[in-house]
Parts: C-alpha cells; structure tokens; sequence
C-alpha cells in the first residue's frame, strides 16, 4: 500500500504510545522507523514496531527514561542509554558530540545499554548537514562467520561515515556481512536460491539453500577483508562501551533478552584541521566518480548517500509503499488495551 | 637468497647514507622498508629503495627536514611532512598523539607533504602495543574504478587498525582495491591469468587478462561496499590533510612528482571509557574466533595480526628470502658515486 511519511509517523506515534512511551521519544522512534520505509529499507522499518512494542511490554525498553551522558576526558564521552529508544540515545549523543566538538576537533562517544539504533545513515548524515564529518557503529547478534570459520561469532556490525558535501553529504551505510539475515529468511519464505558468497551451512561449506543458510551461518562481505573489518568494529564496539562480543550480544532482534551491543559515534570538525573550500573541492570530485562509468546518459555511476537521498525526496512527495501484512500487524498493536498492559506490569 | 633483518638494515641503511641522508631517517626509513620483507610484503620492501633514492636525487625526498607538527585544537594534530621519509613523519606523528591521548581520550593527525608511509599495520601494531587503539589510512595514486565505473577514480587507499589484546595486538592492514597493481605487474610478467574480481579493461569490462588490466583499472574489494569503503578514505584523507584527490594524487609509485596524497593518524585511550579488563575479555573472544573453524588440529582462523607476527617471529630466527635480483640492484646504488650526486644537485 502507499503511504505518506506523515501516515506512518502518526501511525508509530500512537502504538508507541498507547503502549505507555510519552510524546518526544514516541516521536523519535516512529520518525527513525519511517525514515527506513522512506528510504528503501523496510527490514528497518515499521516490521521492527511488534519487537519494540513486546519488548516496551518486557520492562526491555523504558521509553521515557532519559540517558546518562558523562565526559571522561575532553574528547571522551560515555553514555549509558538506560534502556531507551535507540534512536533518542542515538541523537542525545550526536547532539553531545557536536556540541564539544567545536573545543576539541574530534570527539567519541560509547554508548552502552540503548536499544536497536535503527538505520545508521541518518545520524551520520545529520552530522554531515552540520558541515562535520560523522561516523558511527554498532554491534549485534551474532550470524556471520570468520573468514575460514563456520559458526556464527560476529554481528553484521554496521559502519556509517557522512562526509559534507555540496550537493548532498557523502553517507556510506553499510553493514559487514554479505547479506542481512533478514533477506535470507525472505528468500526461504518465496524459495529463490541465495546468492553465491552470501552465506554457509553448518558444516562451514557455502550453500545457496536458505533454509541450510539459516542454520548456518552468513559470509562476510568481501572474503577475508570484510571479515577483518566486521571483527574490527566488533573489538572496537566493545573495547569502547564495555558491552558484548559475539555470541554474548542479545537484544537488538528479540523481545526477550536485555540489550548488550554498544555503539560508537564520533565526530570531527575538519574547520579545525585548517583546511578551505573543502565542500567544494570533494564535490568536485564526486562529479567526477559520478561521471566516470557508462557514457549512456542518465547512467551515473552512484557516490554512497544518492540513491537513498533520491528515494527520500521521491517518497516525501508520491508516498512509497509498505507492505499491506506489516501495516494491519502494525495497526493490531493499538487493540492491546492499556489493560492488558497493566496485567503484564502486575505479572513481572 | 636468505637475509637476515640486520644485513637489510644495513643495506639500506647505507644506501640511504650513501646518497645523502644522515643516520637517524636512514635507520628509520630502513627499518621500515626490511619489517615488510621480514613479514613477506616485499612490495613495500627493498624494491621501493631505488624509487626512494631516485626521489632524494631529485629532491622530492628531503631526507634530514625534520616535520612540523602543530596541535590546532586539543585533538587535532596537523601535520607538515616537508618532504621528509614517510616513516620519520608517520612514525614523530603517532608519538605525539600518543603522548596527547592521555589528556584528551582521542587525537587525530592529518599528515600532507610527507613521503611514503609504507606498510601501515607497524604503525598502528606500536601504537596497540601501548595499550591504546591506533588507526591509520593514506591515499595513493588512482589506480581503482569506481563500482559501475571503468575508469581510475581512486587509490587502493589502505586502512590499518590496531586494538590492544593479550596474545599480541589485532592488527587489520588491509587496501580497499581488489590486489595491488605491483601484483597485477607480476601476473603480466609471468603470463599467469588474473583471478575474477581482480581488474577491468579500458572498456570496464571484467578481464583476468593482466596486460588489459594494466591499461584499464583495479577493481575495489568486495563489491559497492569496498568501493564505498575506498571513497570515504580518498575523501575523509583529503578533507583533514587538504591534500589531492583521485588522479591529481601523484608521488608514491614514482621518481619525477611531489608527494601530493595525505596521510590520516587516529589514537583512542581506551582507559577514559572507563571499560576494564579489556585486553583479557577481547583476547578470550579471540580465542573462540580462532576455534571456529575447522576442527583439524593445527588449521586455527587467523585472527588479522597473527599470520603477520609469526611471519616475523620466523624470519627473525631463521631469516628470510629477498629476490636475488632486488637485492643486486640495490647494491649497485651504492656505486653511484657520491660525485654524481653533487653533480646532480648543482645542475638543480
């Protein structure tokens, strides 16, 4: 069905809210979920509102609380996420960041104990629409192997970096495995075959299977290099926030399990490494990238952050769709009477 | 032949002292140059040292300048190499943002007008074996096309990062294109075919034949998300270090242009997160991801920084191969008298 941004936003507002979360991180929260659905992103999307509503219904998520934001150093900053919103931990800590930067040229922050951040882009490219340069992390489940391992040790460990630019900021969003899982169990469900170099079965032997795919394991990206890199952003996430390294790491998937990924945010201030007309000259550049493909008009190459940039503006002025199953599972969590609620308070 | 790391000091270390250096960047720039052979990277070893030589000669290397290095901000180092050997600079920057990070948490350097880093994965090991986590990431000659472009847009731009852990730091040291162009050069010598994935022709069309390659481009690693990866390095390295982008980087491949890539240094005191314990808890995790594999005694997953320290561990003890070839001709650069240098310098 197609739906308007401010259709979803509504709609989100008001089951979080009928679930006990007050206006703002209500709001929060179903503006980064639509944000998915707007750009493309569904697994991202208004689907992830039932875990977030069972999980508020768990005690695992406490909208209304606020986190704890402390500076450790100058250029160090801890926060513990208190079992919020991720998306009302997230930009606390970005704001945070940007606020200090101007005093320091680089600042971090680990977060602890906040819920699934959502889509990544969005918080780096708020950085970058500021003029700095943003990059953030995150750990979660893990599902992918080692390069030459065959069980699951690492999450698919996003990276996000949004670098300014004139015609819209530079923002890579991209996770460290070959494919979510989320994909994987789509194409078990209509039974097209994966493909090559996404995913192993139990005995660590590549498979296009699905269903021995979800009982295996999925492939970083990229062969040894990805995996590298995933392993990194996993020591890093936790080396920082003190939170959970691969089977350990519960909470971003399930209604059940308390969070333990962390996530990283830093920003820096390039005005403080002295250097001018930077926006310009990496515009410049990126025309160039931009051009440096098929000579059939119309067929540019694309510089990370256009085509989700595009779809955005395409989907704030026709609408864009979202499937018809998620939105009436979506609507059934406002039946859930405030009753039912206080039953399974009582319970706990 | 087989050498061990204090002949290949010394012959470079001569060779440098030869044509005009004294013998503290002499020492340094060899030692460099002998731990990639050492650790079976001889592209970045003794073969580079007639470029080297060449560039001293002509004065793009300027080998006793001594870097200037000016903090603008608490966590924001710049850095002036003023011709200097790549390692003499890289190697005074990560001192000084290791001497920093214990008041700030997080400093960065941004490098411009030095020489070649050389292997990156030292820099950042030295900084892990501190206890801190190290970061480093330098641009290069555009070698790789963009994904869904078929023309040279990008360096191979490599990434290092090392994190402190109780067996010995993890250390990734990893270049965003496919394989090097000095390997891609050896396939076209020895007429072996190139593996997929590797390179492009002049069309853009994927081709495992080297010499096409050599007139076309190297592909990223991993698809659009290395292409993504390579891209936020060309321009995070030139928005900090105001240094050159795409194919106006010049100077580490050749003996006729100024250095004109940027080099980027990060240093993280995990000490103010506040996290405890963390090498031991990462090095446990380590170990399980070194387990993960196949249950054949022996055939552990490498975990990035292994295969590298026991390749060094090795060539220490029982010494280590050099190409014949490589090293006659380095020899024969202690021949040029030191009359022809002299010559040289007045004719500037």
């Amino acid at each position: 069905m197609l739906v308007t941004y401010a259709d979803e936003v509504a709609l989100i507002g008001e089951i979080l809210r009928t679930h006990g979360a007050s206006a703002m991180p209500a709001g929060v929260q179903a503006r980064w979920l639509t944000e998915a659905d707007l750009r493309g992103h569904p697994s991202h999307g208004l689907q992830r509102v039932r875990t977030i509503v069972g999980r508020m219904r768990g005690g695992l998520i406490e909208a209304d609380s606020r986190p704890e934001l402390q500076w450790r150093s100058p250029s160090a900053l801890v926060v513990d996420g208190r079992r919020g919103f991720g998306p009302v931990v997230g930009l606390a800590t970005i704001r945070e960041l940007v606020r200090r930067v101007g005093a320091t040229g680089v600042a971090i922050g680990a977060v602890h104990g906040a819920n699934h951040l959502g889509l990544l882009g969005p918080y780096v490219e708020e950085i970058a629409e500021d003029g700095l340069i943003g990059a953030a992390m995150t750990t979660s489940e893990a599902l992918v192997h080692a390069w030459g391992g065959h069980t699951r040790m690492l999450g698919t460990n996003p990276i996000a970096i949004g670098i300014p630019a004139e015609q819209g900021p530079f923002v890579l969003d991209m996770a460290t495995g070959a494919v979510s899982m989320g994909r994987v169990l789509a194409h078990a469900r209509t039974r097209i075959p994966l493909e090559e170099g996404w995913a192993v079965d139990d005995t660590g032997a590549p498979t296009l299977d699905p269903d021995l795919a979800v009982a295996g394991a999925i492939s970083p990206f990229g062969g040894p290099k990805g995996y590298g890199l995933g392993l990194a952003v996993e020591l890093l996430v936790a080396a920082l926030t003190g939170t959970a390294l691969g089977t350990a790491v519960h909470g971003t998937l399930d209604a059940e399990c308390e969070s333990t990924k962390g996530d990283l945010f830093m920003v820096i201030d390039p005005g403080d490494f002295g250097v001018d007309e930077i926006p310009g000259r990496l515009s410049r550049y990126l025309q160039e990238v931009r051009r440096s493909g098929s000579s059939e008009p119309g067929k540019e190459v694309a510089v990370p952050g256009d085509r989700s940039r595009s779809a955005r503006a395409r989907g704030l002025s026709e609408g864009f769709t979202v499937d018809d199953g998620v939105w009436r599972e979506a609507e059934e969590l406002l039946q859930v009477a405030e009753s039912d609620l206080q039953l399974e308070r009582t319970k706990r």
